[in-house]
Formats: structure tokens, sequence, C-alpha cells
């Protein structure tokens, strides 16, 4: 996401979302999918036709690489991936040859953006779904991408695909994805962005309460939802595998490091262990998004070399769950 | 000191300490002290004539405060204490009764370096030794303050103070404090005001490798000269205290906390609980200080509620040595 470009203050000096995206769907038939929004375009399933974009840096972004990966949907959606620090127009493929996506041939995600909608007024965030041929904007709405990723592209997972989504752990997993998203996910956004004191300390506090909870919950079970990886996991991970390196200074959330809680941290290395998520990681890519972009935070830009990045690979001993 | 108000950048980006200070000495007789610096006036010992001012926030005047408690010289030199912010003309009284000072009557320290050079050229730091009844500056000179706390108020010290000035080892201290100072006291606002990702890089490595050289010289004795707590401890002590609080994530001093260097971490602990050292620390006047002092680093002056401190309370086994 571009949260970063423009979040938005409410009154009391909190950090409040833009939730605002396009809701079109990628779907198997012409037929609207149970869960999610019931507006939108939708949009066939068809290998080759869609790139996913999808900066390394981002959290939000970050889950799409994941997801793609651990249902080996490589071969029929691409991948292309903007560089970590933008301006206040778009993301850029800064890294490409060139500095244009070798396969959409464009400098600035924003071209695909404005090639669906010319006068698009929203914030220009990853990840974005983008129809080749085209160039042209499918969906952003990044809890949708990955929900479809599994639900819509079954056919082309490979054979051993996990089973993200347990259809009887589900009510449950909606439950403690919502905590997850409103707590941990975006609650160190609203630690960072709080505009004084009194707003930064009550979302501190609600912050360290939910991963508090995720300690305790982690205690018992391996992944958050049992013995196996599902969304929910792909979803804490991303927020934690950013934690000591870039919430816990620049957004002050520092109660203590996620090394700090024998739980959370064991569970975030079994995961990162995991080629799927582990090889998305891009530690300088992380921290030079967060500390270059968010001026207002970090005026001076300058990027901290800590915290030591070999600790990932230390042993977890999670597989006595 | 008020490092915070002007720091000065050498043109590579680094950051460079005005270390010109009043050089006037308190001493016993009109004798000039063996050691430091061969100008400035002499003024005598004399119980009740000088006030001690020393903001709890500082580092640098956090070590006077400790020495004036480990000798106990508390009844004959008076505390005068600084609250923890201030703005570009001086440290301010605003802690006590009616914002002055209760024996000088000034509301900023600014008042007593002016009566003292009326056009004091440079900034208004602490500690400094201010005399009550002129109400003039003595000396801000740091290092030699509490050297003269030491040598020269001997024979007002309790009867059990401890020798902090150890003449035996005095060469080899002097080495370590020396070392201490340019790259660990020093090193953290080398990293925190570094003008440029390369400086600041530099900085980063040469704190480290300080703070590695000083773990393993604590995993042998149990004070950084041996057996006993003298002079260095104090110096290296309230730089240790405030590394995770301030420098882990204002200074970006952040490859790891001090609580994942046993040794140091242990060491520190047990200084902090002996009471003329613990008792001089206040998280909530250190962490205002930093963050809020420097707004060219920390531009919305939201002050983080980490670390727990409690964890300073914990158990330090460093008697085993």
């Amino acid at each position: 996401m571009t949260e970063d470009l423009k979040p938005t203050y409410v009154e009391a000096g909190g950090f409040d979302r833009d939730m605002n995206y396009v809701p079109d769907r990628i779907t198997r038939g012409a037929r609207r999918p149970e869960h999610g929004p019931d507006e939108g375009e939708l949009w066939p399933v068809e290998p080759g036709r869609y790139r996913l974009v999808a900066a390394k840096a981002c959290p939000w972004a970050n889950r799409s690489i994941i997801v793609r990966g651990l249902l080996g949907l490589e071969d029929v959606i691409s991948l292309g991936t903007p560089g970590p620090t933008h301006d206040k127009r778009s993301w850029t493929f800064d890294l490409d040859p060139g500095g244009k996506d070798p396969v959409l041939g464009i400098e600035r995600l924003q071209e695909a953006y404005f090639a669906r909608f010319p006068d698009y007024p929203r914030g220009i965030t990853v990840p974005a779904m983008v129809e080749v041929e085209s160039g042209k904007l499918v969906t952003n709405d990044f809890p949708w991408i990955t929900h479809d990723l599994f639900f819509e592209w079954r056919e082309h997972h490979r054979p051993d695909a996990p089973d993200l989504w347990p259809a009887d752990r589900r009510e449950e997993m909606e439950e403690v994805m919502q905590r997850v998203f409103t707590e941990v996910n975006n609650g160190v956004y609203r630690c960072g962005f709080a505009g004084d004191q009194e707003s930064y300390e009550a979302a501190y506090d609600r912050l360290f309460e939910a991963l508090d909870w995720l300690e305790e919950r982690l205690a018992t079970r391996r992944y958050l939802m049992g013995e196996t990886v599902t969304e929910a996991d792909v979803r804490l991970f991303t927020t934690l595998v950013r934690f000591d390196a870039v919430y816990h200074g620049h957004f002050k959330c520092n109660r203590n490091k996620l090394t700090e809680m024998p739980n959370l941290w064991g569970y975030a290395r079994d995961l990162y262990s995991i080629p799927e998520f582990g090889d998305t990681i891009d530690f300088d890519q992380i921290k030079a998004h967060y500390y270059v972009v968010h001026s207002d935070i970090n005026p001076t830009g300058v990027v901290p070399k800590g915290p030591d990045e070999s600790l990932w690979n230390t042993p977890h001993d999670r597989d006595r769950l």
C-alpha cells in the first residue's frame, strides 16, 4: 500500500487507514464469489493474463508474494517488483533495467492505474493486479487478492499446495485475522503515525495487548490456527518480520523487540524458514522503504544498520508443538 | 551538556563535540591540581559555597550527581536540577516551585553563565558549578568536576567513601575512560547526529566495536577496573542506562539492545542496584529530554512509552565475579 503517502488523521490525532480500494475480482466462471465486496467487475482466471505488482518492501504486498509462492502460481501469474522507495506520485520500477517493468513497460505503477481510471483520485498502492495486454489495473483490494489466489485459481495450484483456508476453521480464522488486522497489521501504523502523545500511548497499549494475546495463543499452537500454515499466518508474518527492523524504532513500538517474546519469535522464525516466506524478505528494501519514504518521521533519511538479521536463521524449536 | 542545542557537524557529515569549557577548578589550597587543564581560575573548596546544577536527563550531568552521592557530599554541595527539556536559550528550572531554582533564584541556567560572562558565546551546559552567593558560574568542565569532587573535596567525603580513582590503576583507567569517552559516550551521539548514511554507518561500526570490547572485558571483571567501582564505571554507566531507552531507537544504535549483551547488561544492572547510581535515574526525564529537544530527529515530539523499565531490577548475578 501507500499508507505512507497519504495517511489520514482522525480528529483525535489517531491514524485512519483509507480502505477504499478497487473491488474488482478475478474469478472462475462469471460468478460473484461468496465472500467479499458485492460490487466491482469480474475478470476471468486465465494463466498469463495478469501481472501481480508487489513491492517487497511493503507488508501488504508481501502477503500476495508469499501466497503466490505457497500455491505455486509463479508460472501463471508473473510478478513485477517496484523498488522500496517512491516519490509523491507513485511506486516506481527503479530496480528494473532502464527503470521500466520488463513486462508492462511502465516506469510508474501510476500508469496502470491511470490506464484504467484516468482521474484515479486515491493513493497508488501495492499489491496491484494488472492486465498485461491492456496495461490496466484490475484490482488493488489486497485482502481479496490473496483470498482469490486461493479460491479462484485452484486448478492452477501446485499439487501439494497447502490448504490456506481450512473450511472447518474459517469462522475462527476470520475472527483471528480481523483482530490481527486492526490491532497488529494496522496497529503498528497507528503507533507510528499518531499525531500526539495521547493517541500514541493508546495505540501502543492496544498493540501490545494484542501481541500478548498472540504470544499466549502461540504457546500451545505451532501456527495461528493449529498444526498447519494458513492465510492467517501469512498476514501476521509480514508484520512480525518487520517488527524489530522498523516498527520497534521507527514507529516507537518499543515495549520490547519481537526477539523478547519467545513464542512469537520462534513462530516468526519457523515461518521464515519456509522458503516461500523467507525468500520474499529483503531487510534492506524493508528498512529503506520506511526510513526514506516517511521523511516526516525520519527527516535525515538515514537508515539504521541494525538489527542483526542473522538471528532469523537461529533454531526455533517450534516443531515440538 | 547541551550537545543537543548546538551540535557542530564536520565536513564529512560526522558529529564533532564542542569541548571548549570554562576550565576553572575548585581546589584545596591555592594550588593547581596535578592533572587537568593548566588555565582557568582556582576557587577554594568550601562547604555550602557552591551549587551543582545538573539535569537528571543529561548523561554528562548524571555523572556528577552519582559521584556526589557516592562520596557523600550532599551536605556540602547542594544540587539544583533543571527539567528535562529546554528551549534554544537554556536549561530551565521548570520543575521547581515557581519555575525558579530555590537556592539560586533563577529561571534559566543561562543567568548564572551571564552573571559570570555577560557575552558568553557557547552552549549553556550541565553540569555546572555555580557560586551561590554571587550566582556566578564557576565551571562547566564536566570531566574535571567529578575528578575534583574526589581529589579536592576529600576531607568532606563520608568515612567509607569508595576509592573512585585507585592510584595503582590510574594509568590503565585513563586509557579505558578515554576509549569509553570517544567511542561510547560520544559514540552514540556520533550515530544519532550523523549527517549522512556513510558517516552514520561508520559511527555505528565504531560504537559496536567498542561495546564488543567492553562486553569481553566485563566477562572476567565485575567492574571496569576490577573488583571495585571507580570513576570509569560512573562514566560508562550513564551511557548504558540510556541505551535501550534512547540511543537504540532515537540515535539508531540498533545492532542490538543493551539487554542482548549479557555481560554489559548484568554489569549495568549491578551498578543500577547501587542506590547512588539507580536513584539518580529517571527514565521519563531521560526520554523526554532526547525525544523532545531533538526536534530535527523526532519532529512529532512523541516520546516512546517503552522499553519496560522493570527489567532493570532483575537479578544480575555479577557477584559471582
